[in-house]
């Protein structure tokens, strides 16, 4: 239990790692939206490894199929099925150090919260491999956010301890799709690969930090006192495996300002409420005010490192010595990006139909 | 819509900071639980202002009652509503101000959301007086983690950018009630006292960082892939007014270490499995891994404040200037200790009963 | 848990029958609906006792208070509190009685269910004294369906035998309230009287049936393919205690139909497409059609008889004899009449606000 | 939206009458559980139309797929993605007939409610054909029941009038597999064969009412006030398309009957409380007794049928005539059996774990 998400714009998860699939369907879009299997995997491409220096070999084609939902290429309203077969799969590594529990992952937990049946294989549900179902997902999410204007975009801002100078939207929008690490500041992605050369030779991992913001936000989304619109994005953003912090705005930089300095002034501008600055990233009393939600996630260093660590073998209860096998990101921030976006929008579309401003029915 | 919290252990907030009330339904105790006024009371009253030079000079006798749900003193099984009746309002600043926005606070998208119905006085539903209703339902909830030997508690780790040295375990038991700014670190908080004599006096406000710690954990807790520990703990804790930023174990910092650094090698102690450090915070997978939960809430700074801001009427849609007037904390922070422990405690109650660890009806 | 209804005007029950109230909290109203407590006084009258010779002489006063929600006699868009608090307790006669299993109670129920902790004082919450709290909750839902011009009656179709002739709407209108068992057949309301004497003479009691009916009914309420119109609808209803089954149109009737009998032939009416016959009741495939809906609930007898009746102790386990004591209806049907109207306006508003007929703020 | 069902045991319900596939996802199923797609397969063949006189000449082979949720035929704890890819499509009839609303049927509803974006075609989610994947679902709830030793059963107990004996459970058991109807008694299944085929010759089709029995209960499923065993098991069985009714025990008779017949008096039996009579049909305030679960659906007849009928082009807006052409039951009750059973497997399954009865990993 616990793989569904959304009140209005309900997505439930399933499929495993090194299973038949990763799935996703997607109950509560609205009939009459354009859909095709393109839409979608345009989205799923973007999580690819490609060539990335960063990224794992593991070179799955991820083909998205819609099993259900839509009609002539237009969703119905009915729930939308839609799947990636596992193509590429290789246990082996897995199979013979089950019960050696890799530092990092959820081998241990998952094995005593599920009695030893979990399916261990990748990682089963616990793999980064299902965030490909939470794209797809998202990619619904942004179809249908396009509908009201809402523009969802994710950047890298800091990898492996360097930092991205901050951008102009533009900047964001123009640079990030250019270099391997989606980062807006090209002098930054350079540095960037070089420490993940370096790390990358150490048989090591890296983390960094991912920045989300979504654009033409409508004054309103959110639903205080407990469904607000940062702790549902917190809890949409926490199920990206590796995701260890959320905040939002100027967030723990806030801890240190005054509220002199933090508090965001209001002006009217064209005619509408704005406020002068956006230490709030957009977000007042948990409820959207218009400007950019401006969002990020830390994520932490790859879990699965060549380097030798120290771990037990919790089946015999005994010390043991692990270097993980398989094929892994020296870091996944980049390809986490538009998983980002993905759990972005999928929170934005339930409270905008929560909000009632996305119809049920689309002309 | 949006007021209820939890799956297994639902809370339903009400009230309003100047209406008739503030309170909390509690679906899903157990029965058989001992719970009396007092034990609520007991909690209730940390968050009372008290003597902090920090702290609001509102004056609440905040008296808990117990409306429904015991009987002899004892859960029944049945909803347990919990209550505070508003005594010591004054709401003329508010209505004097009702179109002006207060910068940083929810008077402009809540005015926007609700069609100008919303009750803005003392902010309604968006006011911190709303979180005495989570304390209540904390204290129940913390009296059935009793049960299963869980403890929760929270501190305050950095107020006004004053940062406490870390301390163990039994300091922070010991310290944290002694001090004014519930830190377990005696040095920081005499400075702390500093910084907030200082900013008082100049009409201006502070933020800072709490850290909830929950002992004895079991593993197990957590509902992946979407219901994860983190998500549904980070979901809770941005219900609390102010709270900009959640991460849990290393957090942000992870961003910045690698894989050999941040992942916690396992070993086995005392015949259990345990990791070495603490990296994780206690979850791994989204399942607490039976080490110490450790998560970090970040706090802004108290956004009433009597310095002049730039701000707009919203109703006559022009630019005002605006001190905002009424009885404010210089730092909510330590008030919000117990708000931190009770809604990690709401969380772990809901995923201990979701793992079967707490029986629907005690002995 | 359990005691919550409804998606997005969800309403939660709290309360005993001989604890301190009986209440009801309503999330998901719209901001900005006129209502005030008498209101809601008007709707919880109608479930008084009142002189009816079929009711019990339990003789609460039952005022209404609105704890939170409304300002300035305006829903404002926060959780809706509406209390009773009890005045005319009586509990003698069921601590004497305590551990005798009530025939057709949920005595023993609860009492397994609950370890023994149940306020078994009055039903505790399985009394049908809860259901003031729901007509509550009807209150509010009827006056938001106002606004979308749906209404919502309910009459006594039949009672201890004694059918009522189908009347027309305007009958029903006028007829219902006119005698004391909310029928709409004259001549059958003074059979029933004369039934009700008869039996309450014999220290016996009497079931009957209510039908529900919808007016103005939108087309396209409901979520197919489980939140049916029908399922939530009677999954509402059947929360009535005494409520056994639950039809819809021509419902069990239609088991001995044939096909070209039971479908509603379609025809277009003032530009509008109708049905000739309305043997769905209204509903098609789980979603309004636009015709009236049609509900029928069946009440079983007042389980409280003072007739004797066998029994067993489950304490001692010991088999038993047990006059119930205390004041009881002979028939409930002619005060759940309203509770009948009361949630189908629960659901039908649920439904309602899904299909975004309701907007979120009320002009 | 709305096609999600179970709080703990949450089924998912995707896919078409014509489209790629009927599926359905379980989530909440413990790991540990014996699985197989022949298991799965057992049951879904039960609702095959087979070699009836009643039933349609749509010959899918139906054949079961796991996508997700096991390893090695053992459950996992993840979501379990079950599949019937649709083959035997012949979509040409509703093509042509697409503005022209089927008596009976949702094409109206549909049309409104979607837009006209609906997948029309033999009915898109309204149709029958989803109960396979409800008979999916329930092939798994089946199993798990099984392991706390719960055995669900039914049968039809009235088809086109004929009405069968009442039985004893091992004549139910014994008798329903043995003839087309799934009728406990043989005489009256014999009468249902003339009756149908007189009916078929007519181009009409008939209803009826099947009876779900449930042996073995525990004491205490049910979680009032608002989720009842009744009131959800309603839900569930309600979202069988032509399910016009629902009762539990005597049902709608209790309605004429008294309170001294109708009160089951209680007795002790082997050491245990039991009632001597079953009128309450197992439930009491909301909750089982451990008596068996006695509840009857009525099925309205076929909607589809081959002889005239007046309805509306609704595109046109004009009066038609209409004869449904395409492949029917003439009567569905005896494949709705199975159905039942599922329906009600998946709300008994939801209770048990809701009440603790099925761990969350099996041994």
């Amino acid at each position: 239990m616990g793989n569904s998400l959304g009140k209005l714009f309900t997505i439930t998860s399933f499929g495993e790692s090194h299973g038949r699939c990763v799935g996703i369907i997607v109950d509560g879009c609205p009939a009459g939206l354009p859909l095709t299997e393109s839409d979608i995997q345009r989205e799923v491409d973007k999580r690819k490894p490609g060539t990335s220096i960063a990224a794992t070999k593991r070179a799955e084609e991820d083909k998205v199929e819609v099993f259900s939902g839509t009609f002539n290429r237009v969703t119905t309203g009915a729930p939308i099925c839609l799947l990636i077969q596992n193509k590429d799969i290789d246990s082996t590594a897995y199979e013979k150090a089950r019960f050696l529990a890799r530092p990092g992952h959820a081998d241990y937990t998952a094995f005593s919260k599920y009695g030893g049946f979990n399916d261990f294989r990748g990682g089963g549900i616990f793999s980064g491999r299902i965030t490909a179902a939470f794209v797809m997902a998202g990619a619904v999410a942004k179809k249908l956010l396009g509908t009201i204007d809402v523009e969802v975009l994710a950047h890298t801002v800091e990898l492996g301890g360097v930092k991205a100078e901050p951008k102009e939207i533009d900047q964001i929008r123009a640079n990030t799709a250019k270099n391997q690490f989606r980062c807006a500041d090209p002098k930054a992605a350079a540095e960037m690969a070089e420490v993940v050369e370096k790390v990358k030779r150490e048989d090591d991992s890296l983390g960094g930090i991912i920045e989300g913001i979504a654009l033409n936000m409508p004054v309103g989304l959110g639903e205080p006192v407990f469904d607000t619109l940062e702790g549902d994005m917190a809890k949409a953003l926490f199920a990206i495996p590796a995701v260890k912090g959320v905040e939002f705005g100027s967030g723990f930089s806030a801890a240190r300002k005054r509220g002199s300095e933090n508090n965001d002034p209001f002006t009217i501008k064209n005619g509408e409420v704005v406020t002068v600055t956006n230490n709030a990233g957009g977000v007042l009393g948990g409820i959207s005010n218009g400007m950019p939600l401006v969002v990020r996630a830390a994520i932490k260093p790859t879990s699965s490192i060549a380097k030798s660590q120290q771990t037990v073998d919790f089946k015999d209860m005994k010390n043991a010595a692990l270097k993980v096998a398989g094929r892994h990101d020296v870091c996944i921030v980049p390809r986490a990006v538009v998983v980002v976006e993905s759990m972005m929008a999928v929170t934005l579309c339930d409270f905008a139909m929560r909000a009632e401003l996305i119809p049920r029915a689309l002309k």
